[in-house]
């Protein structure tokens, strides 16, 4: 496989199979290592409910000596209690000895089955494993990609370059999907590592901004996982000192479009989805409504049974507006599906609706806009069809 | 077809096709006639997009002289404008005419399509057939339940008898359901007819009470339709004068268990559904947190589908909860189905898995208690699970 990223300036990685799951063709192991302590900056679920591994390391950052990451895929570590806890510490523990630095300076992510108990001394075995392999090389990078994945279908990683100052930071992100199998909970795990040098402060402040405009605008089915994990850590090895306003300003924009490319290929890869769907809201009256806007179609079910159908159902979609209490009505609302306007300020649009749905049957990617008149606030969010595959696969008894 | 139910005193009805639907064995047109003015109060979708019989009918109630309410199914008259407004207004009109009352005294409402207006004047036709054929037979209710279905696949009704005050009262209520075909919008309609003295402010208050615990306890697919309405008419025919406060409580209860009944029945109806699941929340902080979490599960997909696969799967039950924002953890989280406890105080159980889940596949009705000890709240909810057969229905491409 070809991949377009590279890792930054003093990170190491490595996935292995270790043997938590059953199948040795896939990994199951995934290390993320810096040569230098690390600023990092963190964002966990909101999910009360909440693995043993994201209490572990939401405590450990915002933090500016952070080294390395672990990450197990096949059990997520999750409903397992103070057994959970320990281990997750162990995981940490024999990480740090493996590579010379403080347990604390370690973060760690798992994803899988819940309700589990990891097979912690086949992941202990393959910590130690996986650190002899730590290396640079793309093989390496797409490994650690690879360690990650749960029914991800292909590794997802990402990779922009900026001149700061002289010198080129690059910043390359990994993620695993919010695809999902009973009873694995749609997890989002990702890391951004970055050799450009950013502030704790300036770090805790790019990844939020980040995901804010990428990962919390996907949903394949709206379902909050109580293991999603998005890091970001930065060692400053590219060379440039300090950032002014003007630095901060590309590297931000940098860290932006990786968490987007990664987030979108999320989208692109959920279970059993045959459209990717681009909502984009316009002229809603500020920036949070037209958020809620974007993500109440995004989450509907009906409007996700219709793009599986090709259907381009202006009802179901028109009614999502209307149901959040928002004040408007429907003469507010102009709706273009693939750029074709079918309902425009409050009535339905002659249009060829044969040649539309024949064009939705035709490509993967959809788009629904929404252009309303009552504000400047705009929203844009990705979502994947519900067709019956996803029901299939979600429904799939597994006993 | 047998029916459990009769119409109470002063009450006739009638049900028709008269030419919206292309197959003229599927009645289309339903008339409910009061012989003497009636108290009337109604609750309606809360969507600001909704069809212009409910902006008409939402004017016209509480009232002390409704005489009727004339319905009609394949075409919801939404989207239409100042069209459909007249539209709307014309069959009130017309039944006025028939039946000798004023125009206000008529309440009206549409289910179907969206976005086209109506035949109106083979609906206004329709309206003068179906009077000559108002009645109280058993059949004429029927008929009348039928004239309100879409894709329902069963007429909906219930009755409940009750003695005040020497007077035997009852009540009886017909409902059509959330099953839902493009572009139709999953709209429930039902209309309550009584023949108790109830005064506009009782009326009002019972009817409230009654589809908080039923009809708002209810979800296909969590989308609010453009058209939800429930109507409840009381004519006062029973011979009962005015009520005092046990006689209120009585008819109170009567109301509240024919809405539950019709609303149960909307959910054992739910297209394409294999499995009624009864999500039963106690010992939540409050009522208010006890519904939002049955609330949650309800129309949670994962749930849904894991269901619809006969499938036990705590984890994605639990993660609902968690992610609400309610301060609770795992461990204040005990969950059985079918009463058997499979996760207790944020630990799952060892149980025969085998033996639930063939259980499952065996019976309709799947019961999820959650059951906490953070406070005295409770909750009750009602909804479908989600198959394969649901999305093929619900994203069929039907031009």
């Amino acid at each position: 496989m070809e991949i377009a990223a590279s890792l930054p300036k003093g990170f190491q990685t490595a996935g292995v199979h270790c043997g938590i799951k059953p199948d040795a063709e896939l990994l199951d192991l995934a290390l993320f290592v810096s040569d230098s302590p690390c600023i990092a900056a963190g964002v966990f679920t909101q999910n009360r409910v909440c693995g043993a591994p994201v209490q572990l390391s939401r405590d450990r950052v915002p933090s500016d000596s952070i080294r390395a990451v672990v990450i197990n895929s096949g059990n997520a570590n999750t409903c397992t209690g103070e057994r959970g806890l320990r281990d997750a510490r162990q995981m940490t523990e024999r990480l740090a000895n493996q590579i010379g630095c403080e347990d604390e300076s370690v973060l760690v992510c798992s994803t899988g089955v819940i309700g589990h108990f990891l097979p912690i001394e086949t992941i202990l075995s393959g910590i130690e494993q996986a650190s002899t392999q730590l290396g640079r090389a793309d093989s390496n990078l797409l490994n650690s990609a690879r360690g990650m994945m749960t029914t991800d279908t292909v590794p997802k990683l990402a990779m922009r370059e900026v001149a700061l100052g002289g010198a080129t930071a690059r910043v390359t992100g990994v993620c695993k999907g919010a695809a999902m199998i009973a009873p694995n909970m749609a997890t989002m795990l990702a890391v951004i590592m970055a050799d450009a040098a950013l502030t704790t402060d300036q770090a805790d402040k790019a990844l939020r901004h980040a995901v804010d405009e990428s990962f919390n605008c996907i949903s394949v089915e709206g379902h909050t996982s109580t293991s999603d994990t998005v890091l970001l850590l930065a060692n400053g090895e590219s060379g440039d000192k300090s950032l002014n306003e003007v630095d901060f300003d590309a590297i931000q924009t940098a860290i932006d479009e990786v968490a987007l490319e990664l987030a979108k290929s999320i989208v692109a890869d959920a279970e059993g989805a045959d459209h990717t769907i681009t909502i984009n809201v316009t002229g809603a009256p500020n920036r949070e409504q037209a958020q809620r806007m974007a993500r109440a179609v995004a989450n509907d079910v009906l409007v996700k049974t219709a793009i599986a159908g090709c259907d381009p159902n202006w009802g179901r979609i028109v009614s999502c507006l209307g149901r959040l209490g928002i004040e408007l009505d429907e003469r507010d609302i102009t709706l273009q599906i693939n750029d074709v306007t079918i309902f425009e300020r409050g009535n339905p649009v002659e249009y060829d609706e044969t040649s539309l749905s024949q064009q939705m049957r035709a490509e993967r990617n959809v788009s629904i806009d929404l252009l309303l008149a009552l504000g400047d606030g705009t929203a844009r969010f990705w979502t994947s069809d519900l067709t019956m595959e996803y029901v299939r696969l979600n429904s799939e008894y597994t006993t």
